[in-house]
C-alpha cells in the first residue's frame, strides 16, 4: 500500500500514463484499464484514485494546465527582465501550440476535452471558465500594453485578444504535419510585429 | 429491399442521422448501432452501406465537407458580382466556423475526424489531404488578390494564407460560448479589413 504522502506522486504518474495513451494512440483508447496498464498499477489502484473515467480526465487536464503554466512561467521567467509583452505573449503561444515535444499531449488532449466537454455540462462549465480566465489574461496583458504605448490606443483590446486567441487555430494543422512549425512561428512572429508596431 | 438508386440517398440519410447524434451526444456515441437507431433502420442496413465505423465516419465527413463547399458557393454566388476577394474570405471562413446551425455539427466533426486521424494513418492522409487542398485554394485567391492589387505586394502569400487558416481556430471557443458569434465576426473583419486596405 503507498503512504498517504505518495497519494499526490501516485496521481501524477497516472496522468502521465493516460498522457502517453493519448499521445500514442488516440483520446478513445485512455480507458482506466489502459491506464492502469501503462502506469504499471492495477485498475483497482486507478479507482483508489478516480472514481470514475471522467475525473481521471478531469484530474489530467487539470495537471496538463499546470505543466502549460509552469513552461510559460520558466518562459518569461528566461525573457530579458522586465519582459516586453510582445514576447510574453509569444511564450504564451508557443507553449500552447504542440511546437515541443511536452505540448503535444498536452494540445491533443485539450482538443479531446473541448469535445468530450460539449456534452457533458460539468466538464463544458469547467473548460469554459479555464478558457475564459486565459482569454482575460491575456486582455489584461494587451490593456496593459495599450497603456504603456506599447501597442497603439486606436487597436480595441478585445478584438485584439480575440485575434491572438485565434492563433491557437495552428494546433491541428502542426499536429497533422499540414504547416510546418517555422511556418506557424513566421506567422506568429508577423502578426505580434504588426501588433506592436502599428503605434 | 432500397432500389439501387436510392442507395446514394440512404447513405445520405444515414450521414444525416450521423450528424444529429454527434450534435447532440457527441462523436464517441455515434456508433453504427445508434446512428441505425436514430435513422430508423436496422443496424445490418447501416452495415450494408458501411462495413465498419470508419468508414462510415469517413463517408460522413466527405458528406460534411460536400455540404460545406455548396455553403460557400452559395455564398459567394449571392455576392455582387464578380465577388471581391475579401468576401469571399469572408464567406469561407463564415460556413466554415459553427456560427449558423448547419455549420455546428460540420465543425464538431471535422475536430472529432482530426483527432480520430492522428491516430489511423489511412484517415490521417485524407484529412491531411483535404486541408492541403483547402490551404491551396486559399493562397491562390490571395495571390490573385496581390497581382490584381487588393492586396499589398509586400504581404507574403503565404504568411497570409496562415493566418486565414489561424481565424478557424474560433471553432471550439464559438461551440463552448466563450466567444459571441458578433465577436468572432467582428475579429474577422477587422483581419480582412487591415489585409485588404494597407495598399
Amino acid at each position: 500500500m503507498p503512504k498517504q504522502g505518495d497519494h499526490r506522486e501516485r496521481r501524477d504518474s497516472i496522468a502521465r500514463a493516460l498522457w502517453t495513451i493519448v499521445e500514442q494512440q488516440g483520446w478513445v483508447r485512455a480507458t482506466m484499464r489502459e491506464v492502469a496498464r501503462e502506469a504499471g498499477v492495477s485498475l483497482g489502484q486507478v479507482q483508489h484514485y478516480f472514481s470514475s473515467r471522467a475525473e481521471m480526465l478531469t484530474f489530467a487536464i487539470e495537471f496538463a494546465a499546470e505543466q502549460t503554466s509552469r513552461r510559460v512561467a520558466q518562459g518569461v521567467a528566461a525573457l530579458d527582465q522586465p519582459p516586453h509583452p510582445r514576447e510574453v505573449l509569444r511564450v504564451i503561444l508557443t507553449e500552447f501550440l504542440p511546437l515541443q515535444p511536452g505540448a503535444r499531449a498536452t494540445s491533443q488532449m485539450n482538443a479531446a476535452y473541448v469535445l468530450e466537454a460539449l456534452h457533458d455540462p460539468a466538464l463544458r462549465q469547467q473548460v469554459a471558465d479555464g478558457l475564459r480566465e486565459g482569454r482575460a489574461g491575456v486582455e489584461r496583458l494587451i490593456r496593459a500594453a495599450i497603456n504603456d504605448g506599447q501597442i497603439s490606443p486606436n487597436r480595441d483590446p478585445a478584438i485584439e485578444t480575440d485575434q491572438i486567441l485565434a492563433l491557437t487555430g495552428f494546433a491541428p494543422l502542426l499536429e497533422l504535419g499540414v504547416l510546418a512549425p517555422q511556418a506557424a512561428l513566421a506567422a506568429i512572429d508577423q502578426h505580434l510585429d504588426r501588433l506592436f508596431s502599428d503605434t
